[in-house]
């Protein structure tokens, strides 16, 4: 079965030859693949920052698409590549977690590492896997050939996990932190607005209070249009379901001094 | 009928999951859709910023594309979403004037307010309505459902409009300013050369002085390389057909340290 | 023959509207033309630049693809534009050298000056040829035509070349320099690991030095990992073949402070 459709996420940057050359070698393999850029700026070897992006792209993207993701500190080192099929898509990239967070929402059919060299004759630059293994891979994988014939299937636990720093709930509190500042200078935590749906103490949403770097935030909007004061600081449940702190027509890093890391609590009055 | 190719304009930037997002979801509702991106590095809710750049940009794209933009500060208040008909193109974005530039140059033909949740089944996070309403409505205008099944026609009056400021003349001098500074450091100016051509204090355009920040530019050139001294400020007719000021192989703004908003006056001698 | 692929390399840069309206323009004469960007942020002018990032992708893609590249500091001057036709590619640009790199590992069949403005009917802004005779033609290109029919054909020596700094060997040592910083902080040399290949003093890897800013380098290794010392600065074969000096998880740039043309010296003990 055909997939054309491939995403494609890394952390090599937009001005080196890199990206070129690593569309060119699938296309190669398959020059009627439609390579869609997740992001290519991935901070260097960062793999939550990756691991935050993929949640938050790959699953809008139709059934059956390809996504391929390189980033690889160290690159060829001791880590495996990976093929991971699930119900819904095709992921591949280097064996170092990436992945899990897009995987939570998917249901793992079959995870493969990859060794048949038959699909990427090389010759291999021993630091750009992304070029010589991972684009051809991806390029078969295009064209329909089995995940299988890649190499031996690998059991689920044998796979590299990530695991983002989760929050924690005591006495009606939920700790948590930064874990990513956007574009627009929105605060994103690692606090998921369902983490409030099943408690009591929050059901009044107006009436949580979010608290960050000494500040007092009260309650939890649905837009940053809502809050009565233009200037100040709203919380608001963002596009991936997370508790974001923003500032209506501004940037909450800005205002806030804030940086990933930044201990975030929600309590209710 | 089916119009495949969409042009893509936002402000989400390059490095978070949101530009992936919304082709993700537009490519759900037709993965044959080709997507070309103009920009995502529209500064924050820059809306002039916008229309400049659609200016620039959309009318060089064949006939019934769809220019898809999201520039949309508050995100999902009180502004509607449109679909735009006009004789060539097809255009999709928030009621906020960033078409207004682009339009100009465009025949009308009808407006429609995109109310039909049909076409955008959900969930609608209220802060990217990017990813969960114009890119399904985009995907189903490019697979040729028509404008009018989204909701209800309005009046061209109905629709907000954005003015860049205007080029004033009086005394034979042309006041106008600096509205954009590209890529290269040229510093774009709202006064189009137009506006010269039909005025005889500017016949000889070789006789035509420039003015900026005390510095005094003679002459407006055809290309970068015809002033006498590689190293002086040149002003030219930019490729939008707007009066531009230039520094041959260097940086216009960095040598006048000069940002949008600056004056620029336009006299004869 | 129609060749739809179609590669892009400009200084243009991501924010203005530029790179769009080229985009638009190529693909109103051919809407079936599937474009890939190289990079748009190749440094204003820079053509050494433009040299490197063509010579590290344009040789991935697939036969037939045509690679289009503007980096044309001063436009419109007196410089001729080229269609380029190689045993494997059809390069189109300015004729000002950015393709030196790359050709070298084609076999040139034919160079045609491009002057027919049949396929490329106006208005010519004399500032933006990337929109209105670039992109054009390489439309046309891509659709069939003939590049014998956009002009007349030069002799190879008619055409401009580009030398990047020459590495020298002198009594077993190899004087080379920094070329490119990359998005990892690499530092890639123009010393390729091929120049060593020959060489009797260099035949043990493991006894080669690299030095650079008063620093030594033990060895040239495979890849980043291989290094004893995680912090410690290595030298490697690049994925384009060239010696980089890396530092493991970190960025060699910043820890040498080192910029595009230092010098780098290969010694053996």
């Amino acid at each position: 079965l055909e997939n054309k459709l491939i995403t494609l996420t890394t952390d090599f940057g937009l001005k080196d030859p890199y990206v070129g050359a690593m569309k060119g070698a699938l296309l190669k393999v398959n020059p009627g693949a439609v390579i869609t850029d997740i992001t290519h700026l991935i901070g260097a070897g960062d793999l939550p920052g990756a691991a935050f992006v993929l949640l938050g792209a790959c699953r809008y993207f139709p059934p059956d698409s390809i996504h391929l993701a390189v980033i690889d500190p160290g690159v060829g080192g001791v880590r495996a590549a990976l093929i991971i099929e699930t119900a819904r898509y095709t992921f591949v990239g280097p064996d170092n977690g990436i992945f899990s967070l897009a995987l939570q929402s998917e249901e793992i059919l079959r995870i493969v590492r990859i060794t048949n060299a038959e699909y990427f004759p090389g010759p291999i630059s021993p630091t750009f896997h992304g070029r010589d293994i991972f684009a051809p891979v991806a390029g078969h994988l295009s064209l329909g050939v089995d995940a299988g014939r890649f190499g031996e299937q690998i059991d689920i636990d044998e796979m590299e996990k990530i695991a983002l720093p989760e929050p924690s709930l005591e006495n009606e509190s939920i700790t948590g932190e930064v874990i990513h500042i956007d574009n627009f200078g929105n605060l994103i935590t690692n606090i998921p607005q369902s983490m409030l749906d099943g408690l009591n103490a929050f059901a009044d949403r107006d009436r949580v209070i979010v608290r960050i770097k000494e500040r007092e935030i009260k309650g939890i909007k649905d837009t940053y249009g809502e809050s009565a004061d233009e200037a100040a600081l709203c919380a608001i449940t963002g596009g991936t379901g997370l508790i974001e702190i923003a500032l209506n027509m501004g940037s909450a890093a800005d205002e806030l001094r804030s940086k990933a890391g930044e201990t975030v609590k929600v309590v209710s009055v």
